[in-house]
């Protein structure tokens, strides 16, 4: 299994690991309060059990009416009413409006039976005791929210699928939907290879380096939902990674390997993946900068990635593949990165043909004229900051050499 | 105090409140492991203790070498070194390089005394036993990471204020820096009120509604990074609610009451932030639609927003004012909404002259132009439901009477 042989396109590559995991009616599923729901993803479609509003409502100040009895009225010539008195706000007013009757309604309040209409306040006067001047005809249904005008009964209102938002979780309550199913976050098990690494709470002696692939995946994968669990640094020997990696998939929906960097290890991550399971290593080096040696797997239903050790590498293989793949386990069903801004380029941007380039950049505000100004950072192999100073990462297709200085491009925020 | 006398614009009385905050340096700061930190702020800026890479390090699989042993070396005229072995991978190499030595080295491997370049593996041949052909020169620190070169010693590498990334930790753990200052996340009392309202658990009567405000706040700010501490549904009752808020405003860094709709009960909540301490009521009325009944207040040093009951104005006002708030108290510099897409208006969009207007919309992407639509969603007041459906809010400037179709606009996705 020698890698490279045939270098995949990043999305083909993707899309050769999704095709083979399991239907998503398998995954897990459970139920949680919807208070604790936000940015869970919905195991079933929420339909509406009862009308929003559930009565007739007033959206404004003043007075619940016969719309037929304020035909004409101007100020000019003003309708006169008889005031019944105020609606209570959270119960049912329990006077019925007769003809030519109004009540005090404020905004919110459930309209009393008879009245079709509100009359707001800024076009009325009380001008005696129990006696309202109208200075407006108002419509049939005018200033009223009707039961169910937002949300009938059985209406579908949030899909499957769906992350919840501040404004989903409000949509749920309204309906009295307390408690929702929702897919069980997917655990991701992360185990380090490289007899040069070393954690990153131990002083660091000449030749080693501190793990911190595995801290920055865990990042990653708690920022799009899902469950990470680190399961250490195992050292470069078959056996040894062997039984870590199986152990660490055993207790997961997915297993990421952060490999150590030089090619012999790279192809014992391969050996130790292939050996997890059927049908095993799909994709063994994708055509992308930085990022080609990327190791893709299904071994038995769970998805399995070997990262490269690169930092750089490893940070964009982890968005580019990591990042959809728990969204896709998470039941997501939008699962791409869908954070995109347009700029324009400061600086010609060579490429080689033949391969995808994702090349960092910084975006510079314009507030003046609204623009973005995207500005390449130049980096090279390995560095961490040169990812922190990144704000996006623009995509160079592997059929273009490159984009020219003061062309539009398009910035993907990971 | 009654409001709406002058309605101020909404950029204003966000900035009217938060110049009377106290300032960043007097928040509470906490020291987290940076493994736990992501989506904190950090409080202090973090300098580099020592050098990253730590020491010279291959970027590629290879020979190291003297550059000068190389120097003419081609296919046809190639260069022969003694192989002295292999360069350990996490430890120092033990033998220093002499002149026509070369050792054996893999990425990230560190580079053994005396060489100063990297021979990339593809541009030699093992000829025997201990011979290595060298069939192409290379330059001094040619594929050598040298040491410092991503970071130098004292380098500021993170900023005070800033949101740790998933980058950001892995760089954090690349220094060894396993624990971090962050500021305290901020607490945000949650008070309802109104006679309408009940608790989303329970079954409604006529002329009820379910609490949902305060939940929809809530998760907002928890996505915002904010702890949020619900206190229920307080009666529209002055000593009531006076108790009520000076409870919750007591208990957290910040107090945000989602008000009744009604003008009567809007005026008890203005009352009641009044008696809260000093100075007091800043804003009441912003001349925003939906929204203009808002109430912006500083108490003791402590922010206190009065919300609309309207839950659409709730909504957009809570991520015009309560957002950038909570990112302020978080000591995040960057307090504004950040995202913002462009996009071409499908059609036209009037807005009364002299109100700033934030109108719901969808945003359609085209994948073949890869121009965003950007589709209005016309709506009642109160449709919790119409905001569910929104993906962002197009902003009209109160000098402007709307923008006319296929104009291009800027969407913000709160």
């Amino acid at each position: 299994m020698p890698e490279f042989l045939e270098l995949k396109p990043p999305l083909d590559a993707l899309d050769a690991i999704l095709q083979r995991l399991p239907p998503l009616f398998e995954r897990q599923v459970e139920v949680v309060a919807t208070e604790n729901a936000l940015g869970r993803v919905l195991a079933e479609p929420v339909l509406a059990r009862e009308p929003l509003p559930s009565f007739a409502r007033s959206t404004v100040d003043g007075y619940a009416v016969r719309a037929t009895d304020t035909f004409g009225a101007s100020e000019s010539l003003p309708a006169y009413l008889e005031w019944l008195g105020e609606a209570p706000m959270g119960k049912t007013p329990l006077q019925a409006l007769g003809r030519g009757q109004c009540v005090s309604i404020h905004t919110g309040g459930m309209l009393p039976e008879g009245a079709d209409a509100i009359v707001m306040i800024e076009y009325t006067q009380m001008v005696q005791e129990a006696e309202v001047e109208i200075l407006r005809a108002v419509a049939i249904g005018e200033n009223v929210l009707k039961t169910g005008e937002d949300v009938a009964v059985g209406q579908l209102v949030i899909q499957a699928g769906a992350s919840l938002r501040p404004a989903e979780i409000g949509g749920l309550m309204a309906l009295g939907l307390t408690h929702v199913q929702v897919f069980a976050r997917p655990s991701v098990g992360i185990l380090s290879s490289g007899d040069e690494l070393v954690s990153p709470d131990i002083s660091i002696q000449p030749g080693q380096v501190r793990d911190i692939n595995s801290y920055s995946l865990s990042a990653l994968v708690e920022q799009i939902g899902g469950l990470p669990k680190r399961y250490g640094i195992a050292p470069d020997e078959l056996q040894t990674l062997k039984e870590s990696a199986q152990k660490a998939l055993d207790e997961n929906d997915c297993l990421v390997i952060t490999a150590g960097s030089s090619a012999s290890v790279r192809d014992l991550t391969a050996e130790v993946i292939q050996g997890l399971g059927e049908p095993g290593v799909l994709v063994h080096g994708v055509n992308v900068r930085p990022g080609k040696p990327t190791i893709l797997a299904v071994c038995d239903g769970k998805p399995v990635i070997g990262l490269p050790g690169n930092t750089v590498s490893a940070y964009v293989i982890a968005n580019l593949f990591v990042a959809p793949l728990i969204r896709k386990l998470s039941g997501q069903t939008n699962f791409f990165w869908e954070q995109k801004i347009n700029g324009i380029l400061t600086v010609n941007l060579a490429s080689s043909s033949g391969r995808e380039d994702w090349v960092p950049v910084n975006i510079i505000r314009d507030e003046h004229s609204k623009n973005c100004l995207i500005e390449p950072i130049f980096y090279k192999s390995n560095l961490i900051f040169s990812i922190i100073k990144a704000e996006g990462f623009i995509r160079i297709p592997p059929d273009i050499t490159g984009y020219s200085a003061n062309s539009e491009v398009e910035v993907v925020i990971f």
